[in-house]
């Protein structure tokens, strides 16, 4: 990798202002403050030369330059990442995509949509709802996120459940790889021969290249939707409502649990008992499909959910009675987010099986770590969202903080789980990649890195553990005290 | 590539001996001739050793000593593919996973199976039935096929169009790599961090080393199945009713169309008339999910077919009736076989806007050249099986039926489809592929390639163009005429 002493920066701005439109180089240090953090707060560093290149050409002319001159870059959506996927830790040049919004082409006799990089999420539903279509992939920040930054995650969202996460909804990318070569992965139609390189770029976060253009899948907008609430004095009631939910052979479009922390701050900032205070938990369920299908599904969750003990059942049809219902669930994370100065936000699976078991073992560690965990998770794929909330101006509770979020990704990864769902390993969870694979897997896995990109110039340092960044991080992990009474399912 | 001569077979079958029980070696004549071919009946080749392995550490035994005695080896599952991926074309040792049949565990709660290669792919459904699951990709050979070759191929089958093919259904694979390494690509669960080798692994044909235990989805059985057959008398009707369908937002489990062809040699079979034998195209579509949904799906389907054009439409709920009209489909191929001595099937696929233009482009091509094709097809996915009638004992007509294959596929790709669907590329469609890749795609897939297997020992010469087995061909391929009138969409 070039060190910093190796790369002449001044060099490498003139050449970069000779290929690009005037504004579209960023130097300045105030104006290199806006980009020295993602979605991960906790981690900062300011990025040494910015650009904002807007088409193709220009993209594969600045990794061509970067290429040239042995540049490491990294690509930056709209930074609502949470894993610091985006971070420039290293110097490199941070290649930004956020004025690459449009829409290129739109194709609804065949339910595409070819968006740049920069689109955000919310956006591409947008431009075909009226035309009776939406985009299924929605993560919480999908108001603020780029389409090119989920590609990157391979984000989920609150109806992965039914729908699935990023990678099935995406049929072609162009990308222009490190040496600045424009290549396309997959094809206009699912079925393509040959190895699946467009799979494999989906949530190889920055590390193959940077996305140019991306064809999505379009989905029919349902006939009906339904939202029930239901409220439950345990948490092992909720995850038995899922439980039944799921052995009935009903399939909701998603469903999502918020734990009685989660429920009091939501209560607190919107000033409404929106879901009753006293509630262990509350089980958010959506249906989706035809007006008999959804009634009918409707009708026998809510049984299901008083049958495993919900005290109190409430089911939204309207599109104004639904938001009800999901507005605590949208506002939670700003709702946690308002009780302390800062929240560190984990994104851990576990089978849906091990679900109450970790649930209660995440509670025993936040007492012993002695520091506030909210917990809201998608219920329906064990996809956990513990948020730990802490004063950053607490002396040394950043360690605190990683140090009970590496033990509840352990503990989720020894229940036979994962570290992560949708929010990536980036820069914050490189160190825990050696406890889901083996040194002959993550070798495999960088032999691929480096066929896109054999000088490893793509967002150097991310998603792969290296002994630079994690000597320190696996001595700790070792340390970690293995949670006891966790049957491995 | 080792040659013939530098292979010292003899030493190599007394190594094979020593890590292999005493009948998992083949390598009398007689018996090595039953592998001489796959479901690519046209080209045989019979390989000069084969092996049984039954275990996972046999696999790595025998793929340790090939690597060390710098031999190349083919994968085969139970022989059924189309595309001559089996094919022993080169001096190779063949491995053949067909008693590696055990299904190694099943987990209801979490809803997955894990079986060996060998396993049949309708054997999966079988173990779990009674408990009311099954597995969704569903190939016409699925009572011979393994899902070893599944995942070699990346499987559909006529449910595909809801369920999605192979890749959606397989969570964890145990490999064995070229060198003899055994290695875990993806994991227990959907969600898993970094690079998605799971995903590059399926569909590759053979050519990255050799699945010997795989982890599948299990689905619950859907509580109702409706079948509804509507015959019509023309093709563009038949293919209005698909339009329709789709457009009212219901998505059938799966909608297949036989042409005239097809449905007057069905009747023939079955010495019965199960379709009329004048109708110009039969269409089937498969509706599943709760009661009251298929009900009201079929009602509508029906009114749909009817609009479009449909002369009758029957419509079956129970076992036996859904049975008696999906008979005819499920014979199509055979009934076909007993017209002509051979037949050459085809697997492209369009864009579903483009179907009625191709497939009359298809009749023309087929009195062109002078050879009876049938089409039968995945209407919902666009995935055309044309299938090529002829006489082998016929003089230079395995190159005039090839000619023909190639511009049916050529004009697939015309209208902006691909030259494979679910078949896969192997030895039969190699020297195509570039028409859907550039150089520099078809380059990074060989980098990934020799990622898994650097000395390319795996299937050589399968699914990538080579400039042995491809420079006449290309030739031909080039002088190929392209269709008139073909709208590219």
């Amino acid at each position: 990798m070039a060190t910093a002493s190796a790369i002449d920066w001044p060099a490498l701005e003139k050449a970069l202002r000779r290929v690009l439109p005037p504004r579209a180089v960023v130097s300045k240090a105030q104006e290199l403050l806006s980009y020295d953090c993602d979605g991960l707060t906790m981690d900062r560093h300011q990025p040494p030369l910015a650009v904002l290149p807007d088409s193709t050409e220009q993209v594969a002319a600045v990794l061509k330059l970067c290429h040239e001159q042995g540049v490491p870059f990294v690509a930056r959506g709209s930074g609502t990442g949470l894993s610091g996927g985006a971070l420039v830790e290293q110097e490199a040049l941070l290649v930004i995509t956020s004025r690459m919004r449009q829409v290129l082409s739109i194709d609804l006799n065949n339910q595409t949509i070819r968006v740049q990089p920069g689109v955000i999420n919310s956006w591409v539903t947008r431009a075909v709802s009226g035309d009776g279509f939406y985009y299924a992939p929605d993560p919480s920040s999908q108001i603020a996120c780029s389409v090119g930054g989920n590609v990157a995650e391979n984000s989920g969202g609150v109806h992965c459940l039914k729908y699935g996460v990023t990678s099935n909804h995406v049929l072609e990318l162009e990308v222009v790889l490190p040496d600045g070569t424009v290549t396309t992965l997959g094809g206009p139609l699912a079925e393509m021969p040959s190895l699946d390189l467009r799979g494999v770029f989906i949530g190889s976060e920055g590390t193959l290249g940077i996305a140019t253009a991306i064809t999505l899948r379009l989905l029919r907008q349902p006939e009906a939707v339904a939202v029930l609430l239901a409220d439950f004095t345990s948490m092992e009631a909720a995850g038995e409502a899922v439980r039944l939910v799921t052995a009935a052979g009903i399939l909701p479009a998603g469903m999502e649990i918020m734990d009685n922390f989660t429920i009091r701050a939501v209560d607190q900032m919107l000033e409404q008992e929106l879901y009753p205070a006293d509630a262990a938990a509350a089980l958010l369920i959506e249906l989706d499909g035809s007006s008999a299908e959804v009634e009918l599904a409707a009708a026998s969750t809510a049984e299901l959910c008083r049958q495993a003990g919900a005290r109190d059942v409430q089911v939204a049809t309207t599109s104004e009675d639904r938001a009800r219902l999901w507005q605590g669930r949208k506002s939670a994370i700003s709702a946690l987010g308002r009780l302390y100065p800062s929240y560190y936000l984990q994104d851990g699976v576990v089978p849906r099986s091990a679900l109450p078991k970790v649930l209660a073992r995440i509670d025993e560690l936040s007492r012993e770590h002695e520091l506030p965990v909210a917990n809201v998770f998608h219920a329906g794929d064990g996809n956990l969202h513990p948020l730990i909330l802490y004063d950053g101006r607490e002396e040394g509770v950043h360690q605190r903080v990683k140090d009970l979020g590496a033990a509840i990704l352990r503990l989720c990864v020894d229940s036979g789980g994962s570290i992560s769902g949708e929010h990536g390993v980036g820069a914050d969870k490189r160190c825990f990649l050696d406890w889901m694979f083996s040194p002959a897997d993550l070798e495999t896995m960088q032999l691929v890195r480096k066929a896109f990109d054999p000088l490893q110039r793509a967002n150097p340092g991310k998603l792969f553990p290296t002994p630079v960044s994690c000597g320190e991080s696996s001595r700790r992990a070792q340390q970690i005290q293995l949670p006891d009474g966790v049957e491995v399912v």
